[in-house]
């Protein structure tokens, strides 16, 4: 996706040990027109999969699920962190790692909304290790949900998250494909 | 908002103590499409004041203030709750009371994106005692951006959140207004 790729370029940061800043246009700040434009286009190379809702996790997934549901209207399901007074008491839960806490987090979803007759697209802001998505898959599994395709905004590919989903075999789309940010680079996927 | 109305008629719940189990269609599954009419009403109402952008905090303002950014077509922030790594050192904080932990979290804003230029619409999911809000409002404020606007999804009028905010003399726009909750009841305002 090159207007994607051209924002990387333009306001990405690498602030080394692989973290890559893009909050002012992803996960703090959010350019909304763009976030549209990243939904439309996860539909448009997910659509044939005959998803019937999204799921991601709190927090930086939301924006970019909830416009890949829009634009594939279906409903999208967010995974909790902590739990909500309204949640039941039985609830379906996988252990994540936390990217701010450098301990472990807890996704929460509800029976309500994850049924075995769903068939699941999960999109999430980065595909890097796969931790946070592998959870979102178990999640999937535990409610007898059929997981139909699973999409990234951007993919770190040299932390090599993909390889931990190949084996679910179904289609995985990231939108931009970063390489390498070793030494201050950021390279993208041809 | 009628359509809102009767979503809330339909799957509402009246969990007793003045909660709202709206988390089908609002806070955990998200009618990503009723969403969109909600960031177009929100738009139409809010559309004059001149916002050049829409803060909101996580987790669940999120959907709502992201549709409302894209229909003004202007960026959205959203306050952390916990500190991301690509955050800078020194960031606006404001203490708020935790929904779900009983206790107080912090809210997070980055300078780099809360300026003194910036006129800043505030977009919540709920309207209740206004104490999240009032946190947006003490980060727009310690940024030296301009407040022109408060809108809540829902508000609910029985928590008196409006009248801690009407000093302010900015318009707050609820979608809808529920001024009753007792026994069991969700009675909306005329």
């Amino acid at each position: 996706m090159e207007i994607l790729k051209e924002r990387i370029r333009q306001e990405g940061r690498n602030l080394g040990r692989g973290i890559l800043k893009v909050d002012s246009f992803i996960n703090h700040q959010v350019d909304a027109r763009l976030m549209m434009l990243i939904g439309k286009e996860m539909a448009r190379r997910m659509g044939r999969l005959g998803a019937t809702k999204v799921l991601t996790a709190e927090i930086s997934g939301i924006a970019p699920a909830v416009m890949t549901a829009w634009a594939l209207d279906v409903p999208v399901v967010y995974a909790r962190k902590t739990k909500p007074i309204t949640m039941p008491a039985d609830v379906y839960r996988q252990k994540a790692p936390s990217h701010t806490k450098g301990t472990e987090v807890e996704l929460l979803a509800s029976p309500e909304f994850l049924r075995p007759e769903d068939r699941i697209l999960i999109v999430d802001d980065f595909l890097a290790t796969g931790k946070t998505i592998n959870a979102l898959v178990r999640l999937v599994e535990q409610s007898g949900a059929t997981l139909v395709g699973i999409g990234a905004v951007i993919e770190k590919a040299f932390e090599g998250g993909r390889a931990g989903l190949e084996h679910l075999g179904v289609p995985i789309e990231s939108l931009v494909i970063i390489t390498d940010m070793s030494n201050g680079k950021i390279v993208f996927a041809e």
